[in-house]
């Protein structure tokens, strides 16, 4: 981001409207990510004090003259400025990026009467993508097709999956890609049981399961895709759950619009596992929030305190419902997508095939 | 690590040595990296609870047929039997890996005046390496050190700080390295004055400093090491605090043997550069613990918490004296050392040059 951005100072903004909301003074800001994401500059240690009509980052002196170069927002050496600053206001924190050790410091620099516990405030506000970070998710979600399909063109009998996972992230670096989202999960036969399993030495043999859940980052920005292809044949039940899951897909896409509750979508395609008889091989959620982070909100989960969000435009998502029969395989299918005004963008480019594909 | 190894073992048996150290009935453990450290095991959520004589690893579903197989421990599924099972015992958790917000999930799923926060019990064990450890971190630090002489060979006027960080990663996937340590900080001219500055666009100069903090991580451990080098010349003051940055780090490394303690080490370097004139000049640590992670403890700091660790064999450390002249430039010389039973052996297998290294 460039100094003082018109993205940072809205996003500023936005930050600022959640002081009403939450009934605090001030907003406490220390998340590497969120700290990013409202200052354009990365920090491992900073602190952000958000309240109305300002905001000012403390950072330490390694940070100074970095944090006045990049940012808009007013920059101090944080050498206790803020307790003063703060006296007698009401401090929301952030209860999820904030440790247990560091709440005992903000209940020595402030007050612990004064201190409120805010559930992933800015978590929240990064949900809802601006254009720019859609656009710049696209690119990142088509560098991770281009890299599934490079990877295709290297299977063959015997490779091994560590062999392709970093032939990926080589290939990835050199098109253009700043680092891998997560490491690639690249799982042969048995191995593709295990929804997170990291690539190993194993072998691929014909007629297995060859599982690849890979993801790049560009610009900041994560993707995240899973894909299963077979050399030379595939096994009749593996064919089987291939098509349960791809109709679990097809069931959640379909919904994927504004106004939809994340835990209905959820018991949706769960509901089409079950039906089929695999309700305990999906031991996982349907999804999560894809941005600054592999992993955000929504948890697209029936279950848990945030399955009643609704899906709104700018959100993304994945879609990656799968099944795992254990010591045999597995077969997850994972879209990432945006929401729109009436509906959803496969941001991948691509969308997984419609029944196994042999090659 | 093998399932059930002989490592794996003994590390339990370390964490089980803390509970009467720390006066409690059972840890509970759930960082992600300490989890790895004491099951082998990569998992992004999980609980491993240690008591005397026995050691569970909590997960849910995911997670439960990979754990089977890799770890010794007795694998459980995550429904609450932790309640049942810890009834009225005295439970220790770890208030730096824990959220406020987790916190609150362990006041209700057991007993808050039964709960003892605790100071990173298991970062404080990680700190003395095993020599299996050490062997693993020497190929890290070697490593590191090919990548930076392969640098070196790429070092040209007009060459970009990214265009030499992301030929560095290739570089190190290619030789057998996992992933980086962290994003390389490559800085040149008036950017080495920024500690913590990312690799950007600017193009090399010639007769500026040209710095190099990079890393790379091997069989999970990490590498980490700083080098500043010159294109055909070097500014008069910038020569200078080179000097001065080396007689720093020749004055910390002599003092790197067991009984040190971390605090006297940082003080004993910063008094080189103070008494030089340029106190102000160094703003951070003199170094930090390496190992799975790239900042772990301990922190060589005279000011803090953990100011009078005492340094012991096995310790694997920084040695990172640094002065920055903002919008000049800057020079760290880091060192990646293991504490030996008489001094210190450098696992980078390489140092920095005495003087300014002009190419």
């Amino acid at each position: 981001m460039q100094k003082g951005s018109k993205m940072e100072q809205l996003r500023i903004k936005k930050a600022q409207n959640l002081l009403e909301k939450e009934g605090v003074d001030a907003l406490i800001i220390d998340h590497p990510t969120d700290l990013f994401y409202l200052t354009g500059v990365d920090l491992s240690t900073g602190r952000l004090v958000v309240e109305e009509g300002q905001a000012t980052l403390f950072v330490d002196g390694r940070y100074f003259e970095l944090c006045q170069k990049r940012t808009s927002v007013s920059v101090e050496l944080a050498e206790g400025q803020e307790k003063k600053r703060l006296a007698g206001k009401k401090i929301g924190f952030d209860g999820h990026a904030t440790s247990y050790q560091n709440y005992g410091k903000l209940k020595e620099l402030f007050w612990e009467e004064n201190l409120v516990v805010l559930d992933r405030p800015i978590s929240f506000l990064r949900q809802i993508k601006e254009p720019e970070e859609i656009a710049i998710m696209r690119k990142a979600g088509k560098l991770a097709t281009k890299g599934f399909d490079y990877l295709l063109t290297l299977l063959k009998e015997g490779v091994t999956e560590k062999t392709l996972a970093k032939e990926l992230e080589i290939f990835w670096l050199q098109e253009g890609g700043e680092k891998l989202s997560f490491d690639s999960i690249i799982a042969f036969g048995e191995n593709s049981s295990q929804p997170h399993y990291h690539s190993g030495g194993r072998k691929l043999k014909k007629a297995e399961p060859a599982l690849f859940d890979i993801g790049v980052v560009v610009q900041r920005y994560c993707s995240d895709m899973t894909r299963v292809v077979f050399l030379d044949g595939v096994d009749a039940e593996i064919e089987k759950i291939y098509k349960i899951v791809y109709k679990a897909r097809e069931t959640a896409l379909k919904q994927c619009k504004p106004g939809m509750v994340v835990g209905d979508l959820d018991d949706a395609a769960r509901e089409v596992i079950k039906s089929a008889g695999y309700g305990e091989y999906f031991p996982h959620s349907l999804g999560h929030g894809v941005g600054l982070d592999v992993h955000e909100l929504p948890v697209l989960k029936a279950e848990g305190p945030y399955s009643q969000t609704v899906l709104e435009p700018g959100m993304v998502i994945t879609i990656e419902p799968g099944i795992y029969l254990p010591g045999k395989g597995g077969v997850r299918l994972e879209e990432m997508v945006v929401i729109t005004d009436d509906g959803f963008e496969n941001l991948l480019g691509s969308s997984a095939a419609l029944s196994p594909r042999i090659l």
